[in-house]
């Protein structure tokens, strides 16, 4: 079967052969050491999305989804009523992992759904759609993430330079990912293109992850600091920007990882177009404009502290750490989704796109 | 004697009580440990420059010149061919511990000057003129600073928001410093700003070192990462942006450290002036344009490891490290040196400075 082949495929999470176990890559030892994981138990799940040894909201999903099939087998009753007690406490815990990401809440939701849609199949029934279930739910991400990859590759040609910040790929999802996917896609075409990662400070994602990805993908990285992105576009050697997006509001006003309004201004500055690439999911038309969007505001020891031998500013010493920031819809060439390519003007576009 | 007590009060390079020893502060081991040194040997201020432990071309020139005159001090002679042939020999050996700064070798040649010029003094007369000499390179260099520090004082006002880059400030030079001394100077005043300091990577002497001395003096200072500087600006945290510079080419064009130009671009789009500052003796009027500055190109272990517990990269990962970049003269609004402010166009304004 062609999609269960193409699952297989995927390395960041998968199915083990026996079913019983879901195999992930310990995102956390990333990039020097890549090592995989077999989760089992129900706190084996739990830690691992507490501890982002799994990451990336859609990746997050998918390894639940996964895991409450795994637990779900191991539930030992054929009686309807026990099962969907002890399915529904493994599924409350998960959630509790990591209570803010909603694609996690979301996979469990769907998956529970089965177990209530199902009150009069058995428990080996009710089993096997779970599994189907988590497939399905694997699928449908790898799927977006391949027509959002493939109308962003119209945007771009063969040995463009691309900008990227952050991190939006396979690692992030499933397969291909977000902005990164258009050139995981290119690259099974055959189409070559020269990447520059951000290393994305302050907790370099770009350096970690993304610059890994591309790189064990056979596509040509090269990392920079997040203040070298504008004697690169000086250079000549970018030809379009892509970035992913964690929400986007009606006017087309994009919230991302922080550092990326700046990228957009840059690219302005030099002529260069600058995309948004991301599910219509991440679009809330009930928030007017970016100034709508509450940005998150994390702790300085990730400036002054994390990954260093010692810190690198005095404990006095105030920090700002806002983990997005918001992009104007005037700096935005294009948005990429699953359903089609938004051009402005955007809250134009936007209305019509879900008009449909 | 007013010079010799201004002179006392530089924390960072100071000759002993003795006269013996130059201390001073052991800039690799900040934020986290402020340790003195005391440099007697000629091995002793060797080592403190190479290591970097002083740093910051007017810094390393100040400490040489006080090494020479604690060095002069104890070459046992009376006779001037031995003396001068002794003194010769240490300021040979200082000079190689890092041959590119270009105010090292100025500072060295200076003093030796003043054991040429002085054939027929006796030892004990030429060591007089040596402190002499070496007081006065610092004095210099403090009023330099001085200078530079009152014309940048008049372009912001009490209470403004500055952004800053890099490491301008007392550190790298003796007092005040050069972006960073209008805020040195405005607290003297009692005038109170908000700094706000980007981290710089990848050698963090944002975070190192500029937010470690201006917390020091008391000056209100938020330590941000360089991608945060578009969202402060565009939360209108900021009224004006001080950097440093390396080299000025003849139409204004100005060489600093990676980032810079991209801070400049930001300030643009948000309107918000942008103000270089350094000594004439940057501008290099031979130097049509930047595309004429070359760019060092530095070592990706400063991306990929410098600092961290482990590698943040894979090593198979290229990486591109440009130390510095050229903001285009189109988007500074002022060149402030210690003779005048600049002001555009900068082809006539620095035309016009070296025909005086």
């Amino acid at each position: 079967m062609g999609i269960l082949k193409e699952l297989e495929d995927v390395d960041n999470i998968k199915l083990s052969k026996d079913k019983r176990a879901v195999i992930i890559i310990d995102q956390t030892k990333l990039p020097g050491i890549t090592e995989y994981l077999t989760l089992t138990t129900v706190e084996e799940f739990y830690e691992a999305i507490l501890k982002l040894r799994v990451r990336g909201a859609p990746a997050i999903g998918i390894c639940a989804a996964y895991g409450m099939y795994c637990l779900a087998q191991t539930i030992d009753t054929t009686k309807y009523e026990a099962f969907h007690k002890k399915f529904h406490e493994y599924k409350e815990y998960l959630n509790s992992s990591r209570p803010t990401a909603v694609n996690l809440s979301w996979a469990l939701n769907r998956m529970e759904q089965v177990v209530l849609n199902n009150k009069n199949s058995t428990v080996k029934e009710i089993i096997e759609l779970l599994e189907s279930e988590a497939y399905k739910i694997q699928w449908e991400d790898i799927e977006m993430c391949r027509k959002i990859s493939k109308y962003g590759l119209t945007l771009i040609k063969e040995g463009d330079g691309i900008l990227t910040h952050c991190n939006t790929g396979q690692l992030a999802t499933s397969k291909y990912g977000t902005a990164l996917g258009p050139l995981f896609l290119g690259k099974e075409k055959g189409l070559e293109f020269k990447v520059f990662a951000d290393e994305t400070r302050p907790l370099l994602q770009g350096a970690r992850l993304t610059s890994y990805e591309l790189w064990k993908a056979g596509i040509d990285v090269t990392l920079i600091c997040d203040n070298m992105a504008s004697v690169v576009m000086k250079n000549g050697w970018i030809q379009a920007c892509l970035v992913g997006c964690d929400r986007i509001a009606a006017n087309g006003d994009a919230a991302n990882k922080i550092g990326t309004s700046g990228v957009a201004i840059l690219a302005k500055y030099y002529g260069i177009p600058f995309y948004v690439l991301g599910p219509t999911s991440t679009i809330d038309v009930n928030c007017k404009t970016g100034d709508d969007i509450k940005i998150e505001l994390r702790n300085p020891d990730e400036i002054k502290k994390e990954f260093y031998e010692k810190p690198m500013a005095l404990e006095e010493v105030k920090c700002y750490n806002p983990a997005f920031d918001v992009t104007d819809h005037s700096l935005i060439t294009a948005i990429v989704t699953e359903k089609r390519i938004l051009r402005p003007p955007f809250d134009s576009s936007i209305r019509k796109l879900f008009e449909v």
